[in-house]
């Protein structure tokens, strides 16, 4: 799998006119070449370079962790950092000619790596993200049923938890259940992100964090949650009443819940993603609440939580089978409360099917 | 609190020849201005310019984040990463005469801000891990107590779950109900990492992760994990003896708890952070172990689970009260297993103070 990944990549690597490609500890790494390593303070660097041995830079003690891969040539280095220029030196003089382009992904190589790759000034480094993107975005049968099973964790951990909502409750006591209830149903330890519990005004701000503020009658309640299972993860939003709620709050939530269907039913291979955004955000200009929804309508999703590709206005980029990404149109009123309903989606031939299910209707709970 | 750091980090600067610092999305972003950003797709850049106003580039959709902070310029970028690179040169170029140097953290800055920050080529980044360092590194009696609450909470987790250990349990499986209850303890959603349960050869690698090999009669069980507690970490070891274990293992457990014991008491202030590895390393080498012994002893712990100072042979740099880290000396023996005790420690006048209780002596599970 892992070799019919790489050669995939050395394809695009040559297309592009670059000699290989340098990642750091990451998804990518894990993606190519099945070894896990925590981005630390210790560099572990990954050099593809086709038609070459790949070389693998990393700490001494991870040695275990590579007994087994001789496909690789590894370069150890100790725990002194002065140390660690030289070991770079070596594995990038062991390439032989380097000069020449490396691709390198800006969200994941730090100014670290960044450095310690420079310094023998024969390396050009080059945004290499979308090398990657072409390869990863494309997920197998396999990958979409682990992103299943991070949906259905999601979820099942959900239900569990809509029960036990009381008036009274904090967003804090609320979140800590959920993320309980994400363990107790499979979800792997290290969740894509802490679960957002927002309601009433701190609804509106689309990335709050769970606050000390309790349930009230007549807020609504924004639940953005996921699970990760064997890497792959999740990252669904439904809104909820808590009692009774007031009419403007029912009709934003029904206008998000068709800019919603709208933007699912929008995907299809070969449209492009500016599309799929635009169809959610019509709904809800339509209904006067354009200048409310002020993000983009959604992002892919896979081994990372957001990756590429993007759904947002200007981003013409064709959807291909195998894309999987979230769809995400919100309404939020500053001072007021807030409104998301996410669904993670793939492109298949039939068009985009979603991975999640749980009714998006207005649910009343508390 | 942010004023008084803030006012630290100018001395600094300035003592560094610096004009100012850009910090990213994370830890040391949050401890100098309060504010909370995931490190994501979409940059979040601190400028902090000594003397003159504060600057926060930021995504437009966050902008609720930072309603009450008067005492920042804010710069928002909308969701077409094309147009990002104005927005950071509209920021840059406000500063006036940017001309000059500025730290950046080469651990958390990423290619992608590294890039947005270069490019107007005025800027030239340099290495300022050591000035976040040198204010972060002396914690204040508030956050000393925020630690020792996530020990608190890492502690009594792990008592719970010990009762439940059984020969046949799956490393898996222990990861899994120890995860559970760091929550129900109260530990933030974001652990610092995902524990690490290695039992029998899996424990002979220091980063192991949970597999699902079973518990057998003789293992060494190696448990590391850790709670965070409103945004401070706790990062512990204990090595446990299933049933009856040989008598290399009880010997080599009995080595790695006095050099444990030597780490410890070797933290003074003024004393050299080379020289708390050396203690506990001399009663290992005494041993005839040494070459067992493949990591630093320690690193520091606060925010980050991994922060300076690091306790490892070529580190001349003096510990001073507030200081805050990790002794885990361990011997691992390829193949066969391993043992690491680790312990969280901080400096105060009367020297290195444990934050950890729990025995350290080999204790029979299963």
């Amino acid at each position: 799998m892992y070799a019919e990944r790489l050669e995939k990549l050395a394809q695009i690597i040559e297309e592009n006119g670059c000699q290989g490609m340098a990642l750091n500890a990451g998804p990518s790494l894990s993606y190519f070449t099945g070894l896990h390593f925590h981005l630390m303070e210790r560099p572990v660097v990954f050099l593809f370079v086709p038609g070459n041995k790949s070389i693998l830079i990393l700490p001494r003690l991870e040695a275990a962790k590579v007994d087994k891969t001789g496909w690789l040539k590894t370069f150890f280095y100790d725990e002194n950092p002065q140390g660690w220029q030289k070991v770079f030196s070596d594995a990038l003089n062991s390439l032989g000619a380097v000069q020449g382009k490396f691709g390198v992904e800006p969200l994941q190589l730090r100014y670290l790596e960044y450095s310690l790759l420079k310094s023998n000034g024969e390396l050009s480094l080059v945004d290499g993200s979308g090398f990657i993107a072409a390869v990863r975005s494309l997920k197998d049968a396999g990958e979409l049923e682990l992103m299943q099973q991070a949906v259905n964790i999601a979820e099942d951990s959900l239900q569990a938890v809509l029960p036990l909502i009381r008036l009274g409750m904090t967003e804090r006591e609320l979140a800590a259940e959920l993320v309980l209830q994400l363990f107790k149903h499979g979800s792997d330890p290290d969740l894509p992100f802490a679960p957002i519990i927002a309601a009433g005004p701190n609804g509106a701000n689309p990335h709050a964090q769970p606050s000390e503020r309790k349930l009230q009658e007549g807020d609504l309640l924004v639940i953005d949650w996921g699970a990760r299972y064997q890497g792959y993860v999740s990252d669904l939003t439904r809104t909820f009443g808590v009692g009774d709620i007031d009419e403007e709050s029912v009709k934003i939530h029904e206008i998000v819940q068709q800019a919603n269907r709208a933007g699912r039913a929008a995907g299809k291979e070969n449209v492009a993603c500016r599309d799929v955004d635009l169809a959610a955000r019509k709904m809800i200009e339509e209904a006067g609440y354009g200048r409310y929804f002020t993000h983009r309508t959604g992002h892919g999703i896979g081994m990372q939580c957001h990756e590429e590709p993007y759904m947002h206005a200007d981003n013409e980029q064709l959807l291909r089978v195998g894309m999987s990404y979230t769809v995400e149109p919100g309404i939020y009123l500053p001072g007021i409360n807030g409104v998301r309903i996410e669904d993670d989606v793939y492109i298949s031939e039939d068009g985009a099917v979603s991975l999640s299910s749980l009714p998006r209707s207005l649910i009343r709970v508390g």
